[in-house]
């Protein structure tokens, strides 16, 4: 039996046992572990340091490291999160649907946990307790697979997590980590069927990619957002100015960014300046077709792969439509079925925008910057699904769970 | 572009059309179908006719000849069939949840069409046409891949209902049949992605297993059943005989029904030898475990895979065992998670099966053979999804269906 294989069976043993605690032991474990966290602080920083300095050695990019880097004050914030995830409402144990049928039938569908879920991700050690607290809450054991720039950090917080879930007389195996970070066992994670029930990749493109193409066990594909604003040609042009900006400049790094504005024709003239000056003075290149470059020539030109490139940082394409059919074309072609925007004043654009447009979250008159978990009102998140089943969007604490029928009877036959 | 890329590039483009029509137009297509297949009965019977030889030709066994034939009133009854979806609820368009944000956002999840949805299953011809309405009552477009013993049979039917498709004014293209039945070609179309959006086998297990580890779209795992009955040391006897014995053989080729029983010991010396005997003279052959042939000697012996087999057909396994939680124990290692009961009048022992036992359905004092979409008042189904992610248990038109989430606001942004 392999390594990884063993990981399987402690997690499928630890399984039931976590699946039929209560909402109350599971909340006491919860803040144990913010308890564990904020008493081990100096434990956890001494790992950290080792991981700072094996990234400092190997040279690794600064805003990598700062990703990596935890603090005390980070510490707390951590601690402070696993609190806030016990005060949500248990999404274990509500009756979905139900009825009595007439035969006399009683049926349920009621939400259980999905069993064991494998998460793959990278350097964020913080994302290790987040994962960890999110599958606690939802009766769902944990096989957690961070980077290898993050193994001593993550070796201390599992161990801390592990330490608060058996003072609360749970067994430990319900949070494991994967030490051996060679990537083979990576692999054998994904292909871990019988014992990993939803494997969820967290991370680049490259990552999600390699875990859709190589895992046979069922995997949730979250986060590339190659997500456009289209400002129609009724559209209030500060509004759309202020929503493509700070759509591109207020958080670059994550799926929900812009990359690409698409504007109407009508108003390309009215809009480009503006909006290259105001992208520009925040540290933006801009690449623009050629009929932006016509407007605005001082910009560079974008290619067929600018469109197709989630830059996930400062720069943006820009392009310049003659029809909302157009624009709709564009997304079709070059979206992921994230989140897409129409900036319009028309009601009848807003309406074929939503209808058309075939992604997670669609916007009018809004930013694409908040389909995220938190911002919808979920509390949490584990990440931006951006596929159709199971969960589409931000995926919170019941979409980790799963249904069972319960049917009742005195001896029905068919 | 290979044939079947072609077909998913006509099933895209008849997507969106399909996706944006009324509730109105899909039931007047439903409608229209049911009286162009009536109109088209002898078209479709002389069809039938030529399956039906070339079936007899190649010696095809007995029961796949009779759910390969078609007659007036089976026409009559798939007929009738479509116009009981048309009268079923819109599953597209629900909003599933939805509210205003703090900051007057306004945020909708609703339910869309999943999109192009591909069938791969077996020689019953009644399929091609449920598979269909329920695609299209779901605003689905489908891609139908029968047997080749009944292309004809399927040429026909599919001919039949793009005429009503035209008729109604929706593109023909929302149902396309694969007429090239070559093996190869399955295998292509189950590799469709970014044409296909889900793939559904319905047929055996080797069909099924086939397209799970060939499959790289998205697929819903169906109908593999190993379904178990546990007749506790506090059973009703004569419910548990009941429940036993129809379980076996009201219908023995579908998932949902038995095919073995877990008897206490307790119970067992009271319970076996009417059990076996009723079982007997319904024609089915029992194989019992060793303590099992202890009291009732002149049945068979069962081996490990007899348990592990799923018999669809005549044949049951009876094992004796000392306590629930062995029962328990049988049923995670043999099952497939579909569907399991426990015959018993002891409170504890109800509620630590319905807790325990990890299946899509699990039953009290009532029989498996419930699983089914029609029983659980989804009024039709398209399988049973034995997996844990979008559907589990039967999957009804709401779970051909995926959501969006619409946000509208007045230049919100982050």
């Amino acid at each position: 039996m392999s390594y990884i294989q063993e990981l399987g069976k402690k997690a499928q043993a630890a399984r039931p046992v976590l699946a039929m605690s209560s909402t109350l032991v599971r909340n006491k474990v919860l803040y144990a572990i913010a308890q564990e966290l904020r008493q081990a602080c100096d434990e956890i920083l001494t790992a950290n340091a080792r991981d700072m300095e094996a990234a400092a050695e190997r040279g690794i990019p600064g805003p990598m490291q700062a990703r990596l880097k935890l603090t005390a004050e980070k510490i707390e914030g951590i601690a402070r999160a696993a609190e806030d995830v016990a005060t949500l409402p248990d999404p274990v144990g509500v009756v979905r649907s139900g009825g009595t049928r007439p035969n006399g039938l009683r049926i349920r569908r009621v939400s259980v946990p999905i069993g064991v879920v494998a998460m793959i991700y990278e350097s964020r050690p913080n994302v290790t307790v987040d994962a960890a607290v999110l599958c606690l809450k939802s009766g769902n054991v944990c096989i957690l697979r961070g980077g290898s720039e993050a193994i001593h950090s993550n070796i201390a917080l599992v161990a801390v997590m592990r330490r608060a879930v058996e003072r609360c007389g749970l067994p430990a195996d319900i949070i494991q980590l994967v030490e051996d970070t060679d990537r083979e066992v990576a692999t054998q994670l994904m292909r871990l069927n019988g014992y990993v029930d939803l494997l969820i990749p967290r991370g680049n493109t490259g990552l999600i990619q390699s875990v859709v193409k190589n895992a046979t066990v069922p995997v949730i594909e979250t986060g590339a957002g190659i997500c456009h604003v289209y400002v129609d040609k009724a559209a209030d042009l500060d509004m759309a100015l202020n929503i493509a900006h700070t759509g591109k400049i207020s958080y670059p790094a994550v799926c929900n960014a812009l990359e690409t504005a698409l504007i109407h024709a009508h108003v390309a003239e009215a809009l480009l300046p503006k909006l290259t000056e105001k992208l520009a003075a925040s540290g933006v290149t801009i690449y623009g077709c050629p009929r932006t470059l016509a407007i605005v020539p001082h910009i560079a030109a974008a290619t067929d792969e600018s469109f197709a490139t989630e830059y996930n940082d400062l720069f943006m394409n820009i392009k310049v439509v003659d029809s909302i059919e157009e624009a709709m074309a564009h997304i079709a072609h070059y979206g992921t079925h994230h989140s897409d925007a129409i900036v319009t004043d028309d009601y009848k654009a807003a309406q074929l925008f939503i209808a058309t447009v075939d992604s997670a979250a669609v916007y009018v008159n809004a930013s694409t910057r908040f389909t995220d978990g938190g911002e919808f009102g979920m509390g949490a998140e584990i990440g931006i699904s951006t596929q159709k089943l199971h969960v589409r969007g931000p995926m919170g604490l019941n979409e980790l769970t799963t249904t069972k029928y319960i049917i009742e009877g005195e001896g029905q036959t068919r």
